[in-house]
């Protein structure tokens, strides 16, 4: 690889761009988790010095900052405008699930890294931002509402990431509303292929849009 | 700290236990993260050899198992059975969440560890799904129900523990409704000290109690 690299005309450093820089460092992170996924892992992936990087990224921060909208880019936030606001949120949510379950490393390292200003994440918050405030949910429950939803669908991909058996409580008969808890949850999967992972997130999730649902029409019913 | 300990009358290794074992293996997991945890290190910071440690333990595996015991112990399962299965829910949630963020690197590692077979973990979940069976949810939902409402609080608790400032837009006039409903979240906090993580919280979880509470009254409507 190395060697073709190198043999073709184009000097490997032209096609540089911040672009495959963010793509090989996610690659790298979904390959060997934060740890092996710093400048230094970045540029021997590409076969470039770590400097030729700072052409195109100021650091790690950086770094991490341009994954975070990669995989904002793939939370869908078209229903904001069109749908229901609550119809909305749970096509929001389930993209949400999906782009964070696919590059289970950037969870553990989203949850604690602060809002890059300016960068493309803030335009998603921005969309579903305007969308809540347009359907009429006040200004200052809009951004606890979204973190609340944020914290379990977070939860969730970590769950959609773990084995399925991760809960399974074996023979133990000193816990029976457990064990007979734990064996009937197969019969209420829709299909015998269904992961209880998915239906967990349903359940969570519908849970938590009625809840606002009740929240919304009280709040419309007090002003 | 050595020295001392090695001139006192009675051997250190005298006073070794499982439970002694488990709470330096959670300060340890506390100070300095999962890598700093393994059994050399649990061995060095009790002055004793690593072989000495498996008279009380099996190894790693049992240690994480151990340690999540520990965290499991401060969850409060006592309403079950004495409240209403709501109110038993929401103080077994918050109790959940405290004793999660009080230890931070747990959140990580308990969410990808599988059940330890008649652990004191289990006698959790077997008091919560009682309390659920009794109070008449169909035993294919309870553990569903139970998880779903884990990856809330979980994904709380890492909440929880990251700064206040995470969701910061900072100036951007590109993001207009992102800006405001931010600056409008401390307009809605109870107190100038009270934590938004906390309203975070409260909001998630009653909206998804709101939501199962419907969910449970028809189903009761369909039996």
């Amino acid at each position: 690889m190395r060697a073709e690299a190198r043999r073709s005309g184009r000097p490997r450093v032209a096609v540089l761009s911040r672009e495959l820089i963010l793509e090989t460092a996610l690659k790298l992170l979904d390959e060997r988790g934060e740890q092996g996924a710093g400048i230094r892992d970045i540029a021997r992936a590409l076969d470039v010095r770590p400097s030729a990087l700072y052409n195109h990224i100021s650091g790690q921060d950086d770094v991490i900052a341009g994954i975070r909208e990669l995989v904002s880019d793939r939370i869908d936030v078209s229903g904001f405008g069109s749908l229901s606001w609550d119809d909305a949120l749970r096509q929001w949510a389930w993209s949400y699930r999906s782009a964070f379950a696919a590059h289970p490393p950037t969870i553990a390292i989203m949850v604690v890294t602060p809002l890059a200003p300016k960068s493309r994440t803030s335009q998603m918050y921005e969309a579903v931002c305007a969308g809540l405030i347009e359907a009429g949910w006040p200004e200052h429950t809009v951004v606890n509402l979204i973190v609340s939803l944020e914290c379990f669908i977070l939860g969730a991909a970590l769950d959609h990431v773990a084995p399925d058996n991760m809960m399974d409580p074996g023979e133990d008969e000193t816990a029976p509303n457990f064990v007979a808890a734990y064996a009937a949850r197969a019969s209420g999967l829709p299909s015998p292929e269904a992961r209880p992972t998915d239906t967990v997130f349903e359940m969570g999730l519908e849970a938590m849009l009625a809840g606002f649902t009740a929240t919304f029409q009280q709040l419309k019913g007090e002003s």
